[in-house]
């Protein structure tokens, strides 16, 4: 499977340019020969939860959805994007959404690790497990952002099938060893890839590290952007790779490891 | 705490041997200033896990024990060693031990996660968790080799307060992913330090690694060495050093990840 990641500079709150960035990123996926975009964390409104929590309804959640999805069928290409959840801006988390190339929902899933205290005050954390879906025959799992610096997180993704984990993020502050080494690691010791697509630039006070990646099961940094804007198109390898991952997830003793946890 | 990690390589059942090389680095760490010796696993009879089952009595453990204690006792330096358990052969697992400059036993450790077939048919795997020992002021959690890559057994010995995990390890067929990746995944994920300490050179029909290595709670490397024999001394951070590490413990959503390991 060939996948593409979208790293760019969302805008705060104006929700036409960014759908047009990622309309843009889609066209230019599709001419690429890749079969999914990956886009960043809440791209479509901006990583600015404290303005989402205060300023954005759930009715112009469901507009932006309903946009993506458009966006989807259109260009012809599966997407995962990044919103806050359909509850009332009280009851919401930010979660992360896959449509297949009809704009059809295959599946959503609940941000679990929040980050910081801002996010804390205007979002809900999930409650329910990494979902895994098959699509073009490979198992796509999704998480979100600082749900992937928790092994337990991509361990539980894992253990229900993934292969691939796709992951929007909003990675601000210079924290290079995220996809440079905990990343790797996370790969290494499920033997599954992963792919990590980031804001880059400066949005309201944050200055975001761009750095998107995609590694594969060995660990292996199978694609990479800098800081700046970029689409990154990606080969998976083949799912008959030899690595480590295998015996990890068939050696761990999971029995013990609940119970110290 | 400074520490030293002995990188050598052993002589399959030639407990004599061995045992010098572990009291001469002993000397040398002592003359480094160094507080603890960190030893690589099963040093004292050698990496062979068939030929220790077959050849090594419960009483040439216990012979080996006493020694060693006395190395540490006749130095004045605090250790760590790793050897066959106590019990008979077909009942011991692979242990790792932390004597103090007195050689008391401070603590004890049985590896839980057993390597390949070889060690799986020659070792009990332990059933509980790294031990964490109070040693002047720094709390040391005890693990061996293979334990180390699954993030859950650093996990188990961070929850209970380690600040450094000393890992006896016999790492061996060029898998630098381990000390270049893993390790450093599990210091940031934690906010902890570790010490690897592995054979170097051939022995029997294994080609071991050498790249000793101690990372500090940012992942950073503070002392590796080579393929080649020798005695690595560090100086370990003081605690109150930042890192993320206690936020990950303080926001890892246990309850959850219990429930879906």
């Amino acid at each position: 499977m060939r996948i593409a990641l979208m790293q760019d500079t969302a805008r705060p709150l104006e929700l036409e340019h960014n759908l047009a960035l990622i309309d843009a990123a889609a066209v230019q996926a599709v001419s690429a020969g890749a079969e999914l975009l990956l886009t960043p964390e809440l791209f479509a409104f901006g990583y600015v939860p404290a303005q989402i929590r205060k300023q954005v309804s759930a009715e112009a959640v469901d507009d932006a959805r309903s946009r993506l999805r458009e966006i989807a069928r259109a260009r012809g290409i599966a997407m995962v994007w990044s919103l806050p959840g359909r509850e009332s801006p009280q009851e919401r988390g930010i979660t992360a959404a896959l449509a297949d190339e009809r704009g059809a929902l295959l599946a959503e899933y609940q941000k679990v690790q929040l980050y910081g205290p801002e996010e804390k005050a205007a979002f809900r954390p999930g409650q329910q497990p990494p979902s895994v879906t098959s699509y073009r025959g490979v198992n796509l799992g999704l998480l979100v952002c600082y749900d992937v610096e928790f092994p337990e997180m991509v361990r539980a993704a894992a253990v229900r099938g993934a292969e691939l984990v796709l992951v929007p993020t909003a990675l601000a502050g210079d924290e290079a060893s995220v996809p440079g080494v905990l990343l790797p690691a996370r790969a290494i010791e499920n033997g599954i890839s992963l792919a990590y697509a980031n804001h880059c630039g400066i949005e309201a006070e944050l200055d975001f590290d761009g750095r998107s990646v995609v590694v594969g099961p060995s660990g292996q940094r199978l694609g990479e952007l800098g800081t700046e804007a970029g689409l990154l198109v990606v080969d998976l390898p083949a799912a008959a790779e030899e690595s480590g991952g295998a015996e990890y997830l068939q050696d761990r003793r999971a029995d013990l490891h609940r119970a110290w946890l």
